[in-house]
């Protein structure tokens, strides 16, 4: 039976999202199995900067989609984000060295396979609907999380 | 054999001890075995408000007391604090769809039999005495973790 | 056959890194393999300051190196760190309980023969050459972490 990767996106920043999709893409080449569950401010890197909607949602939730990231190159830095000026600083280094940038690795996860969960609880109160993010995503619960990555080879929360 | 699930709690963040805390308490409910081993900041998640005490700390241990979080409900937010802000909003926006506070999600793994270990090289740097976090609580150094872990369906560094 | 330990060190921050590198020489002594994968900010722990160059580097690449952290006790804290106060606070309180320093750690695994690999792709976007980095580093890509991590018993994101 093939090996599986199981990722829990919690963190919704630049350069850990990177990350995880660099191994993503990569575990799919390997021919793994790749799941990726999403919650908090990880959802936030699947926002589709086209689909956004303040319909059926409360003020706090009206704010809160408006005050955060929009999509995947709308993310921030973990560290050294300086208002954007870090992260700036470092697409022009990847562009450098003709490295991909994160929609890329996210094109290619969705192109290549990878299982795309969102978490309904963090769903709900954030106020986000499932037509604002990509397509491939499935709601579920904590439960699917667990179930899938204790039958994995390797889990990360990220 | 039942699965077994390892968390080792390193933040000491209310959004990143729900998440944890969630998982802690479906995977309880799926009759899983659940370790929480708790490291630096993530200690401030089981300080007991009614509890705290001077006695016996160095003038350092003190401070670093008195100006770090007190339990579950005074952490920050990993990110958006905003000091306190975002997180109030957070608060309101958990309230409008009737999700549990974060230390009711501790209550829960308390009742449903999580296992809670300190690590004890933190304890003694941070001077945090046993009877100043919550009774649970078992002392424990990286070794633990370690076998622990080893033996666990899912580990996670939260 | 013998247990076995992945880290993949993300973050380069002076606490997560203190608790990776307690979990590595804890292993080593529990007769566990352990690997370490250092990826983005984490390749900081591994600079040596005497084997710094600017030598074959864009201005962005020298620019980069100069303002971040210049090996294992050059890292800030990730929370609390106000400028390195909290740092130095910490470190005096880890003095008072006798507590080995981060590079202390960092020898350790060293010594006790940890397997050391940096990520190809973020040394390149970085502009770190290898000799500037510890000498028992192996460079290596996603691939070999992904290998490593899905014959390991413990798999951290740190």
């Amino acid at each position: 039976m093939g090996k599986k990767m199981s990722l829990l996106m919690f963190s919704g920043e630049y350069d850990k999202a990177m990350a995880a999709l660099i191994l993503a893409n990569t575990a799919r080449e390997m021919k793994m199995d790749v799941t990726m569950f999403f919650a908090f401010w990880g959802l936030f890197l699947l926002r589709d900067p086209e689909s956004m909607s303040t319909e059926d949602k409360t003020t706090y939730e009206k704010m809160f989609g408006a005050m955060t990231p929009k999509g995947a190159e709308d993310l921030p830095l973990s560290k050294m984000n300086f208002s954007g000026l870090g992260k700036q600083m470092l697409l022009e280094m990847m562009e450098d060295d003709d490295a991909p940038k994160l929609i890329d690795f996210l094109e290619g996860a969705r192109k290549k396979g990878v299982q795309f969960y969102g978490c309904k609880l963090s769903m709900d109160i954030m106020g986000f609907k499932k037509d604002e993010l990509i397509p491939e995503l499935e709601i579920a619960t904590a439960q699917k999380f667990i179930e899938d990555a204790s039958e994995s080879d390797i889990q990360l929360f990220i």
